[in-house]
């Protein structure tokens, strides 16, 4: 399983829209093949910010998979024109899980 | 629901150490009232980096409860050592989510 970790900086003032934008663009990711789960979070210390974690079943599933779908295409129409700097993607796996 | 990101970069070679050690740690942090699970991550594309996702009932769970426990003092000298440069930690509340 990977991770998909990106930091997003949404223009100040977007914050709904981008919202409101991405409910309707997580149609486009979560039908693709490979794809477990993602979440969206807002920064409590930074109100323009989020944290975009999507849950794949391998690294490829996402740079392959998705990114070069049909799909991403909306996903981008969506959603890329609100970060400001446009932000880097990292992947991570798994080394140690533990639940209260 | 409270989730803590915080990005670890690890001092090269230090690796294997850091991830004995974190699992040590983790005692310290999972018996702190407020404390819901955590989990440790290891980047692909930069092996000496990590992510920290920590979730909590609250944010003062983290920031009071567990900042100011006995066990942070633990966790630290466990820990802090291990990073270069020194990592800021964020507080992230849920926006949407979706499960495949």
């Amino acid at each position: 399983m990977i991770l998909e970790v990106a930091i997003l900086d949404v223009k100040p003032s977007q914050e709904a829209a981008f919202e409101r934008d991405f409910a309707t663009a997580s149609a486009y990711i979560s039908g693709v093949a490979g794809y477990l789960s993602h979440e969206l979070q807002r920064c409590v210390e930074k109100k323009s910010r989020y944290i975009l974690l999507v849950h794949w079943e391998t690294l490829e599933a996402h740079t392959e998979g998705f990114r070069k779908s049909p799909q991403y295409s909306e996903w981008k129409k969506l959603l890329h024109h609100y970060y400001d700097p446009f932000p880097s993607v990292e992947h991570y796996s798994p080394v140690y899980e533990e639940k209260g």
